[in-house]
């Protein structure tokens, strides 16, 4: 086990309806020290892509993305959830759907912050059926930017969004991959 | 001027309505050495003070708590905004009107994250009427924890927020307090 899946059998709770709550460390209180260590793993992971900016979404990936951005050396830009006044002139957008909160949304990036010679890190807590991430490689493609990769916390493998995305082509580089969860037992099997 | 009035001059855009745009550097794309300085600053300011965590409101708060959570060497605590199927059991809750959507809101925490042992910096991006920071102060209250200080990045000290919180006794550190803004010339005022 790496140092994420430990954290997460140390402190993750297993709920009922394939639900893992990480809120000790990950989406609610964070735990800073946790996240440098995943920023210096995607480091590695990503080692010789020539990445320009992090691109994230709210509320539970800026934490993360803030301290990864330090391994990198690049601005974040994090995309928005819903339409806001002070949100004006030309925008990306695209519509997702939450697995978590059962809505949909508009993901929302200003168009001054992502252009064609951008090469985009993606960066977000948790992966499952992969919208929220589908949403935010519509917006770097419209864009006319790169994703030159992808780094989740969490991904569920049972649900399908990792398939999906590898199938694409993208270099997906999750630090914990849940394969499956007790909730009974609390047990809970990484791939390996 | 201090560094962020510097950056604020040179990247902020003052909009009709008493807006100032400061989404190129802190709120919609993130520079991260930026938020290094604020938080190099806010130790400084908050020196000698025993902080024991910080708290901060999703989404535009998060990053530069992460970020200047490495100064002080604690975990952050987001509130967030709206009832999530993940957020269960006992919450500590308040409601807050904010400035910028016109809309009220929940603002959450999870009982599990705070307590009367808990010494707490509240750091935000914004303060203009302070509801937000409010609500966060309510909220640290209901723990019977200690608010330490309250560290903003941008103050709007033409609105009441700034100084119903000084008025209230509690140490506040904006580190930019913008007197007055005309959208026609562009100039923007810091209190001295």
């Amino acid at each position: 086990m790496n140092f994420l899946e430990e954290k997460i059998v140390k402190e993750g709770i297993v709920k009922e309806g394939n639900v893992l709550k990480v809120d000790s460390f990950l989406n609610h209180q964070m735990d800073i020290d946790l996240f440098n260590e995943m920023g210096k793993e995607w480091k590695k992971r990503f080692e010789g892509k020539n990445i320009t900016k992090i691109l994230t979404i709210e509320a539970s990936g800026i934490g993360i993305a803030c301290i990864t951005a330090q391994h990198f050396g690049v601005p974040v830009v994090f995309a928005k959830k819903s339409k806001s006044i002070n949100l004006e002139g030309d925008m990306y957008t695209a519509e997702v759907e939450s697995f978590t909160h059962k809505n949909k949304n508009q993901v929302i990036v200003s168009k001054k912050f992502l252009n064609e010679s951008d090469h985009v890190l993606l960066i977000d807590d948790f992966l499952a059926n992969g919208c929220a991430l589908q949403g935010l490689i519509q917006i770097v493609h419209a864009a006319g930017a790169t994703v030159e990769g992808i780094g989740i916390a969490v991904e569920k493998g049972f649900q399908t969004g990792g398939r999906i995305i590898r199938n694409l082509g993208y270099q997906l580089e999750s630090l914990a991959i849940v394969e499956a969860m007790d909730w009974e037992t609390g047990n809970i099997t990484f791939r390996q």
